[in-house]
């Protein structure tokens, strides 16, 4: 089958630029002396964590106990659960520990690990519990110099069914970055706060196992990583026009399009409607906020993948609307012509998709199955 | 179980809710003389179906071909494909054609019904046909005063495998109403419209069977439905936060919620991150552009349902971003505390479900699978 051929709309992967994007990640990260702890939440897909382990790691990082559980099952046994552990959760992560060689957790809250850790006695397990360092994105995490910095990877070093498993950060602002070399700003500070803060654990004797940092933009930016023990990128897998803004990647790396089909075409606005709506493509904003206004919900392109230079302009759950202010490629358009859309955001495109298709030179060679819910 | 057992983030239907809201809409487009084919991409759910139809009609609107199969399978075979058909869908549309007692799809390309009647000719079916018109949404349709909204039944009329079905509206436009008047301006107007061209394609001799006219907005604004036929709704069964902005509901009419877990609290900023992120709520803007600037992602809500006057102002992937101005509220947010998001739409946030944990009288009593894909 190809690209004329499948039923629309439908999620297209390119297993070459995976392949390319996923050996570039690994070399970059090996050579500055680091593990790659791969973050799934992009992908959801246990082919696509084969071809960014080469089948040859067992670790990942993940965002649901529901990607743990489909991870685990197929062979990814030594996980970190990326989202800070509430209580809730205590029972599913314990069970799912259990059929772990290693399932981290994190924290960033004071109370948690004396209950955690009675959680953990009770079912006689033992737990491995990051703290989860803030260091400038405010989402979660402790600022690195609190006191509960220090406080808390005590409270978990000394109790009885937990086990310090480092410290964790995710420069999730470096998505903020209006040029490299800000962007470069924003990866040293990531890995100089981690640095600085493990040798400040170091120094009150609290072991400092795994200092873990990751996000695409600051890995791909970053000169070293001396002092860090792993990183945890995820979006690099596939890419998106968000990352080519920002310029983390070139737009010929992005890996991951929908293929769509015209349904309407209305000549007197010079636009066409395409099957490609809200729910085949999320409605992220892209890079509005970083400078490109203009962005829409996604570039077109033809079916080679050659930019068409138009956007979705807007997006219903099952329309997407694309301006076409060039009449010579407006006649181009008809109802049923095909086209692919490069999403802003990678890792929300894919999870609105039951599966992958799979296109290796210009065939759908492969269908691959996508881990949903929680 | 209920909702302090329940793992988080789960889409939550509140059952009674349900069933008042589509008893409600049942008796008035009854009352009105029109025929209700609820519009199932809000719910894409049989139970739900079933409660919208009194489990007495079989008759539905749907906006994939996946769901009229699945739909199809259980029952509902009167389905009208209301996505305008395009040449990549011909053989899966006959196909379910065959299955159906009825598949209704739709036009407003001038080209299309000869080459859908030769495919159905090829394939030995006949197919029903509407037209689709543009009431001043401009999303798709033709516009009722052109010369295609006449040539284009003439042509299906005349097509030996084609039947034509009628002519069918969707007032989207009536999502940018500001007021109740205004609704009620475009309400007339999308049933005007279609009640005239009805008129004027009959007088050249075309039968209309049906007309058929369609959004939560117009048909809950609407006055009388003289000259309509049916009715397609789809928002209603759930309402939303938007809709209740409209005031097309009342905010207790909102049947939807996502049930959250407070995972991270930050008393320097005063916010909480809830596990309810951009997959769990969707990145619907909601009513944003109708004049409520502060309407984040989603209301947040007690257990109860009460409204704690707090807004999830950013989303990531599985993080959303609530500020808590109020100090005494916020000092009772801890992490581990749950609450409901109250969504923006109600059916971009099902979509992202696999499945509903069905609420009534504070316990959820069953679990009721969502259809999704293409």
């Amino acid at each position: 089958m190809n690209l004329s051929e499948l039923p629309t709309p439908a999620l297209v992967l390119d297993v070459e630029r995976v392949r390319r994007n996923a050996e570039r990640m690994q070399t970059r990260v090996s050579r500055m002396g680091a593990h790659l702890r791969p973050h799934i939440k992009t992908h959801k897909c246990v082919e696509v964590a084969r071809l960014q382990t080469s089948a040859q790691s067992p670790s990942l990082t993940v965002s649901t106990l529901a990607e743990a559980r489909w991870f685990a099952a197929r062979g990814f046994t030594d996980l970190t659960y990326a989202v800070p552990i509430e209580p809730g959760k205590f029972e599913a992560a314990i069970e799912l520990a259990r059929e772990c060689e290693r399932l981290a957790l994190l924290t960033d809250d004071a109370g948690i690990p004396a209950e955690l850790n009675e959680a953990a006695r009770v079912e006689n397990v033992k737990l491995d519990l990051f703290l989860k360092v803030d260091c400038g994105y405010h989402r979660c995490g402790v600022e690195p110099e609190t006191k509960e910095a220090f406080e808390i990877p005590r409270r978990i070093a000394d109790a009885s069914h937990l086990r310090f498993a480092g410290i964790l950060t995710h420069a999730g602002h470096s998505y903020h970055s209006r040029s490299l070399e800000e962007l470069r700003v924003f990866a040293r500070h990531e890995r100089d706060v981690m640095v600085e803060l493990a040798a400040a654990l170091r120094a009150t004797s609290i072991p400092v196992p795994v200092v873990s940092i990751g996000s695409t933009p600051t890995i791909s930016a970053v000169e070293h990583l001396e002092g860090v023990d792993e990183a945890r990128p995820g979006n690099y897998i596939f890419f998106d026009a968000f990352q080519a803004t920002l310029g983390s990647c070139r737009f010929e790396d992005c890996a991951l399009t929908v293929l769509t089909s015209v349904v309407h075409r209305d000549s007197t606005r010079r636009k066409v409607v395409i099957d490609a709506g809200a729910i085949a493509l999320s409605k992220d904003r892209g890079a509005v906020d970083i400078g490109d206004p203009d962005c829409g919900y996604g570039r077109v392109l033809d079916l080679e993948g050659r930019d068409l230079d138009l956007r979705v302009g807007s997006l219903s759950q099952e329309h997407g609307i694309v301006e076409t202010l060039d009449g010579a490629l407006f006649d181009r358009l008809k109802v049923g012509t095909r086209l692919r859309v490069l999403a802003n955001h990678s890792c929300l495109t894919a999870a609105q998709h039951p599966h992958y298709n799979v296109l290796d030179a210009g065939l759908i060679v492969d269908r691959w199955l996508i881990q949903r819910g929680w």
